[in-house]
């Protein structure tokens, strides 16, 4: 939360300046409140404090309101420096005793003076003095649009050690529409919560003796990563990948092998101990791919050479970073390792983007962003390999192939991997909401620390370069950005439930169990939800489940071998043939609509 | 080796004689020689010795014609006892110091009388004692039909600490027959065995920065299995199983629960310690759906409820015991667990077994042999789950349902696991090798541990059975044994590579190519040998790759439209109609020929 914030200068400022106003605000409430830090944060600030008594919800308002007063004042910021010495002093006067701590840690990294912003009214005279460093908006009028969110626990400096303290959230936008299309946006986002679907649509769940951060996919859920499964399989046979199949775990030499030990090793999981040697989990395919190029001689025929492979990946997060299927310990992973030359890598790259630009179609993904990592020159021998030719040519090479397929895309210079060029791919929700999807990269370093080689046209042995790829990501991540994206109601390719029939009575229900068992044996997912419960009662029901059609079966239907069809999406009821609606159906599923 | 064989009575005092026989002969040809052990095995027996040279392979037959002398002259053996102190002064004269330590080791077990047998000739006279157990046949003529196989190091008494002795090995029948029909099943096996076709075909490979007994499987490998879980997914889908996946990991709380540990312990690969806690790599996937059972609150309606998963598993394998994919440390299984009311246990059952009889049709399993493993009124509260009702009733619903499908079991008393019978599966390859396929077991234990409910009709909570089955078996082993059973050369729906397009001259390259895009098209896994090798040489390639068919195309076939076609299995050569030879062999793919 803390990290620098991507806004504009004018927006980060009026951020910095809403935490100021409400520390001044809280201040006027509770005379004796102590402040922590305050900062400006992605979309808002926050500011921590300690306070005689536990606030509650209730007190948002008012404080907003006290905000709100200061800001009409349009009170200026003004800014003043005083040495250390100084600056304890004023605070020791105003009883600011977690401010002095600051100072003195500030004090510690041998800075001397201590910025401060005061509050100046109408009438030229100080209304509220914070230690701060800014910057901040010119007058409290600058501040359009904010609102308080909500209250949390924090401890002082973020660590157990220290004190608990009060924090407020809120959040601040240039313009009051922008405020309210966040608003909006987080509302919306709270009933598509990925961990509320999940729970409610049955697709998957934790368990404390299993461990955090370890889903456990039931049924439902199961069927989505199936199809997920299914459609890479579908696409990346098209593009000549071959399937492989790795164990979860490897020996430390492995990981000596690939870097990953001990550069990675806070990130994996800790060794297991047998016949006096080291195992660990897997917390990346790539070294076991490496090793089955290995297994077999190869030549240039062989190249390009797609590896692919769902994998289960475990990487060590810290408990409190878990985060329902964003952020988690086990992952299956879409992916795959393309060895090629370097002649092929533009065709292979491009391939890849394809196969992205292929899923967002399908998913509906309307806004994406690549991002190119480079190297910079300067960190060439230390944070990337030594070969500046290679950097250029191959970061070219990237560049190209997205300017070709006019895939948006921005540069970073100097957050390339150690062994090439990085591409991380964002994607937005439906909704607006930024998604990190996954991370390509470029690798011609890693390939020579396995001795990967292949026997060219010319008799000489070489080492191919590899693409690591991931497009559907993995499903925790992929799987929990559809369920927002779709809000639970997948299409019915994806669709746990595709189809119920509800037969109105009792003496529909053998006329629905025919067609039931029609639909069953086309391979369609169907149930019925048989006439003991009143017809309302079971579409309330079907409607929570979200099962993409509702089939209700009556007289009508019966007498004219006919359907009716409810569509959850457009919440249109029809009559359908019976045999078209299944034709059109399996249509639909198969096309991937 | 050491462990007790099923032989009869008179093939196994045929084969101890043997051994004796052997030492006989040994010790003619080197007075020097030092005897070890010399068991009866498995089909047959082993000598050890301390010899002043290293036996070559080219001794076997010399041995081997010594022995025969001996057996032509029908030397009788004739049993003696000697107080302990008696035996070591004798053995000591003889200066066979192995057997004194042995006879030492006998006396710590309180033993008081050691057993020598001595063979006596046809005049009466003494030619041979041995220190050992019997029994013997009653003259070396009733020894009908060895032969020596090889030769191996083994230490003595089994442990590293001790000198390395050298091993004969040997095989004993009734007949000549029997005899000759081993000896050709071990030749067959050989070319059968699926480590070395397992590198020719490049199934899958190990690596030693891997790890021991931790397969990866290659791109022609993973199609196999592939295609095994398409099998799988297909009649388990068709029986109304939902499929579920789980992590590979787990708190030992999970495992406390299950009682993995402390009692399965041994079995299992050391913890990882993590944020004070320890994780276990998963040695069975039933806590992890127990836990998916618990997920969600249960009725009666629900039941049963069939949760499958191709689950991988790690299981600790002693170094020396892992043998190709047959005993590995990873594996795949094709598990599930059928959660039903004692009521429904019976058909539930039949199903499974149901599910095995489609199995060994579609694979060509002709022999095959249940082993239904019971409790013992002795071990109830001890061994096993204190609820004998339970066990007769159970035990009685497996016997009924294995009688009414007519699959032949064998009973064997006091085997059961702890928590219910189980039946263990036996199959043959088309060779005759008997290989263990898997385990089911009726659990009617720990679904209590996990605290598993169902709501039942009455409203009352109550608790499911549990079947565990596997009918599958783990990739490594089915992959292993079907190897050998087809001896590489897969059935088309296995098969990794099922057609080669073999042009005669560059010519016939267009036309081929056009009908590789037809079968590609059309999912089949087809490729194109190019003629730029002689067609011999080609044909070789391809009959080394055991492709299923090599379609070549020469003038013939480019003016007539048809497809010469050459079947791997029958060697037989066909002309095809293009269209019809794909229509067939989709056909043969689908219905898994």
């Amino acid at each position: 939360m803390s990290k620098k914030t991507s806004a504009p200068v004018d927006l980060e400022k009026m951020r910095h300046s809403c935490a100021h106003v409400l520390a001044q605000a809280v201040l006027s409430m509770f005379p004796e409140a102590k402040l922590g830090f305050g900062p400006a944060i992605e979309n808002g600030f926050y500011y921590d404090f300690e306070l005689p008594r536990t606030l509650i919800p209730e007190d948002l308002p008012l404080i907003e309101k006290k905000m709100k007063h200061i800001v009409k004042q349009n009170q200026k910021f003004s800014h003043k420096e005083l040495p250390v010495d100084e600056a304890k002093k004023y605070l020791k006067k105003i009883n600011q005793d977690y401010k002095i701590e600051a100072v003195k840690d500030l004090a510690e990294k041998d800075i001397k003076t201590i910025q401060f912003f005061e509050n100046i009214d109408q009438k030229g005279e100080g209304t509220f003095v914070d230690m701060c460093e800014g910057p901040h908006v010119e007058g409290t009028q600058k501040i359009k649009a904010f609102k308080l969110t909500s209250i949390a626990g924090a401890y002082w400096k973020g660590s157990e050690k220290n004190p608990m303290l009060q924090r407020i959230y809120g959040v601040c936008f240039e313009n009051q529409d922008d405020l309210n299309a966040y608003l909006k946006q987080v509302e919306e986002a709270k009933k598509r919560d990925h961990r509320k679907l999940g729970k409610e649509l049955e697709l998957f769940t934790f368990d404390e003796e299993v461990g955090a951060g370890l889903p456990l996919w039931l049924p439902n859920g199961t069927i989505i990563a199936d199809a997920l499964e299914d459609l890479a399989k579908e696409k990346e046979d098209a593009q000549g990948y071959k399937r492989v199949r790795s164990p979860h775990i490897a020996k430390d030499a492995l990981y000596h092998r690939s870097g990953h030990l001990p550069y990675y090793e806070d990130s994996m999981f800790p060794s297991m101990d047998l016949d006096n040697e080291k195992y660990y989990l897997k917390a990346m395919n790539c070294p076991h791919h490496h090793k089955i190029y290995a297994a077999t001689p190869k030549s240039y025929k062989d190249l390009p050479l797609r590896l692919s492979e769902y994998g289960h990946c475990y990487r060590y997060e810290d408990s409190g970073a878990l985060f329902g299927l964003m952020r988690v310990r086990s992952m299956a992973m879409n992916d795959a390792h393309i060895y090629c030359t370097e002649e092929q890598f533009e065709e292979e790259f491009g391939k890849v983007i394809e196969l992205y630009l292929m899923y967002f179609e399908i998913f509906g993904i309307e806004k994406y962003e690549m991002r190119l990592s480079k190297h910079v020159k300067e960190g060439l021998g230390k944070k990337y390999v030594d070969n500046e030719k290679l950097w250029i040519k191959t970061e070219d090479l990237v560049r190209k192939v997205l300017k070709k397929l006019k895939v948006p895309f921005v540069e970073a210079e100097d957050e390339a991997a150690f062994y090439g060029p990085k591409i991380d791919v964002q994607v937005w929700s439906v909704i607006g909401r930024e998604f990190t999807l996954s991370t390509n990269q470029l690798d011609f370093a890693v390939p020579l620390r396995f001795d990967l080689k292949y026997i060219d046209k010319d008799g000489k042995e070489k080492t191919p370069i590899c693409i690591h790829r991931a497009p559907l990501s993995t499903h925790e991540r992929m799987i929990g950005f559809l369920i927002e994206h779709y809000a639970g109601a997948f299409p019915a390719w994806l669709a746990p439930r595709q189809v119920a029939f509800l037969p109105v009575a009792e003496v529909h229900e053998e006329y629905a169990r025919e067609k039931l068992d029609e639909f069953l044996k086309a391979g369609v997912r169907a149930e019925i939800m048989p006439a003991d419960d009143t017809l309302g009662k079971r579409i309330r029901e079907a409607e929570m489940k979200k099962i993409t059609y509702m089939i209700v079966i009556g007289d009508k239907e019966v007498e004219g071998k006919s359907l009716g069809v409810r569509d959850y999406k457009t919440k249109e009821q029809n009559s359908h043939k019976a045999d078209k609606f299944l034709k059109d159906l399996l249509k639909e599923i198969k096309e991937r609509k």
